[in-house]
C-alpha cells in the first residue's frame, strides 16, 4: 500500500483530526485569484466576479470503485481529483477549486494518507486548481473519498446535456475502451499474484491501457482547443460510464435520438489487441466499459470544417429526429442495434 | 430502521444508480434564484451576481458519527444538512444550495433512503436551500453521507475566524451541552433495550436534550438578528466540537487569548439536572461535548448596548492580549483553568 516499506509508520490518532488536516493540506499552495479563503475556516470563500459557479461532487469507495491491492494511493488521489475536474470540463467550464473529504480506518497510517494527498497535490498542480476545504474522519472499514469540484464559466459559454439539435454531429475526444481493458489486465495480474506471490506482473505490454485506468486525465485541453477553433458544443457530457450510457443521457436531455457508427468509434491498437486476448469485442469495451473521461459532445454541422481532421476529435455519429431511438450502426452497413445502457451499476449484487 | 415495518421493501439494485437518483431527488423543488442548473447534468450551475461563493463540506459515517439503532433516518438526513448549513452561517453567509453524496450497502432498501431524503427535503424546505447535485453509490458496509453546502455573502459582510481584536466581547447563541447529554441518554436507553427488548424507553423527561442531539438547527436566525441589530461580528465559528475547541480556533486564528467565565456559560435547566444524574459537570458538557451548532463570535465592546439583554445571546467572556493563553475563570472568582481542546477525535482507538 505504501511505496517505502521500511519507514516507521505514524498512527492516525497521534495527530488528531485538526493536526491531520494541517499535516495533509499545509503544503498546498493557492494559485487562483478567485480563491478568497481556502482551508482553515468554517467554509471556503470564492469570488468569480461576473462568472457563474459550476459545482460537482463524486464519491469513491474502497472495494467498490478501487482495490488497493493494485491501485497505488498516489494514483488514487490523482484520479479522484481528475474525475471531478472532468465533470467541470463537461460543462465547458474552467476547474478552479476542490474540496476533499476522506473517511479512513485506523489501519491506515499517516504515511498512507500522505501518498494519497501527494497524488491530490500533483493533480492540483497540473490542473492549477486550489484545495480549499474538506473533512477528515474515521471509517469503520476502508477508505472513502468524496471530492467536490468547483469551476467557473461565463454565462454565454455554458454547455448542458440538453442542447443537441437535429442533425448535429456527435463528436468524442481521444479514444475509448482503454480504461476498462486496463482494469481487466490489473485484475488478472492481481489474481495471478494471489495464487503465486513470486510471480512479478509484466505490465509493459499494456502500459497505455493500464495508464488510462490508473491515471486518467480530464480533457481540459479539449475545452481550450474548442475555444481556439471557435466551436461551442451544443451539448456535452464526459464519458465516465461508457459511451452507450452517455449517448443515452444526451438523448434523454436533448429529446432526440442519436445514430452512432461502429466503424467511427476511436480505438487504440492496444485496445483492439487486448480485447482480442480477453475474447471480447473492443467496441463493447468502448460502449459499456467507462472510465475513459473523454468528452462526448455535439456540434452544429456548420462547424464540421473547423473540427475535421483534428487528431483529438472523432465524429462518431449524428443526432436524428426528435424523440427517436438511439442506434449503433454496424460495420456491415446494413444492420443497426438499439443502444441500451449497460454501464456500471454499483448496487448490483454479485 | 424504517418507520412502517409492514411495507414491502425494494432492493436498491432494482432502480440502478440513475433510477435511484431520479427517485430520491425528483420531488425536490428549486427555490433560489441563484440556482441556474440543479441535479441532472455533469455539474450544477450557480450565479450569485455580485456576491461571493461560500462552500463547506462534511462527512458522516455510520458507526462513527451516528448509530442507526437510535437515530431515525429522517432525523439523520435533516441533521446532516443542518450541520453543513451551520458552517455557512458561521461565515455570516446565507445558505443557498447543497450537494448530497451517499454510499450505502445493499442491506438498505430504497425505502430507507426515502426516509433519509425525506429528512433532507424537510431541511431544504425549512432553510430554503436547493439540492443541486450529489452522487449515489454502494458501500461495502454501512451508510456514509457527504454533504457540500454552498452559500453567498457580500464581500463586506464576510466574517472569518481570525478577526477578533483585543477586548472584543465573546458571545454565544442559545445554550450549550444539551446535544452531548442527549446522546448520553440515547446510548443509555439503547443499552437497556439491548438487555431487555421489552423495555420501552421513556424519553419524555429528556425531550429538549434528545431533540438537540437528534434534530439540531443551524442558527440562521442569529445571522438575521445580528443584521437587524446592525452588529457585524469581528470573528465567528459554529460550536460543533465543544466550546473549548472553538474558543481555541478563534484564539489561534486571531492571534490572541480569551478569558471565558464559568458562571456566564448558558446551560438549560435540563442540562444541569441530567448532568447531575450522570454524575458529570454540566460545564464540562458545554466545553467538551460538542454538536450544539450554536454560533460563537466576537463583537466590539461598542456593540455591547445593541446585544445586551437579548435572550438569544450570552456574553461569556472577552479577548485578552495578543498571544496570551485561553482561560476558563471559575465561579469562585479566584482561580482559572487553562483551556485545552478535549473535543472529539474520531481517530482515537477505544
Amino acid at each position: 500500500m505504501i511505496e517505502d516499506k521500511n519507514q516507521s509508520l505514524t498512527p492516525l490518532e497521534e495527530l488528531g483530526e485538526f493536526g491531520l488536516i494541517d499535516h495533509l493540506t499545509g503544503s498546498f499552495k493557492i494559485e487562483k485569484e478567485s480563491t478568497v479563503k481556502g482551508v482553515g475556516d468554517d467554509a471556503a470563500v470564492i469570488d468569480y466576479c461576473d462568472k457563474q459557479t459550476v459545482i460537482s461532487t463524486d464519491m469513491l469507495v474502497e472495494g467498490v470503485h478501487f482495490n488497493l491491492a493494485y491501485v497505488p494511493l498516489k494514483h488514487l488521489g490523482y484520479k479522484a481529483v481528475v474525475i471531478n475536474l472532468s465533470d467541470i470540463c463537461a460543462m465547458n467550464a474552467e476547474p478552479e477549486q476542490i474540496l476533499v473529504s476522506i473517511a479512513v480506518s485506523n489501519r491506515f497510517p499517516v504515511e498512507a494518507l500522505d501518498e494519497l494527498y501527494e497524488g491530490i497535490k500533483i493533480a492540483c498542480q497540473k490542473y492549477k486548481v486550489d484545495l480549499v476545504g474538506g473533512d477528515t474522519t474515521s471509517s469503520t472499514s476502508g477508505l472513502i473519498i468524496s471530492i467536490t469540484a468547483v469551476g467557473s464559466v461565463k454565462k454565454e459559454n455554458q454547455v448542458y446535456r440538453g442542447g443537441a439539435a437535429e442533425k448535429d454531429l456527435l463528436v468524442v475526444s481521444g479514444d475509448l475502451g482503454a480504461a476498462y481493458l486496463g482494469l481487466q489486465v490489473l485484475e488478472r495480474e492481481n489474481n495471478v499474484f494471489k495464487v503465486n506471490p513470486n510471480m512479478q506482473p509484466d505490465l509493459a505490454p499494456y502500459d497505455y491501457i493500464v495508464g488510462r485506468q490508473l491515471k486518467p486525465e480530464a480533457r481540459i485541453d479539449i475545452i481550450s482547443l474548442l475555444k481556439e477553433l471557435d466551436v461551442k458544443p451544443t451539448s456535452m457530457i464526459d464519458v465516465s460510464d461508457g459511451l452507450s450510457s452517455e449517448v443515452l443521457h444526451l438523448s434523454k436531455h436533448s429529446g432526440l435520438g442519436f445514430k452512432i457508427y461502429e466503424e467511427k468509434i476511436p480505438l487504440d491498437p492496444m485496445v483492439i489487441r487486448t480485447a482480442d486476448e480477453f475474447g471480447i469485442n473492443p467496441v463493447t469495451c468502448a460502449l459499456n466499459g467507462g472510465e475513459d473521461y473523454e468528452l462526448l459532445f455535439t456540434v452544429a454541422q456548420s462547424d464540421f470544417e473547423k473540427i475535421k481532421g483534428n487528431p483529438n476529435l472523432s465524429v462518431i455519429g449524428h443526432a436524428a429526429e426528435k424523440n427517436s431511438e438511439n442506434y449503433l450502426m454496424l460495420k456491415d452497413g446494413d444492420s443497426a442495434v438499439k443502444l441500451t445502457a449497460q454501464g456500471w451499476n454499483s448496487f448490483e449484487r454479485d
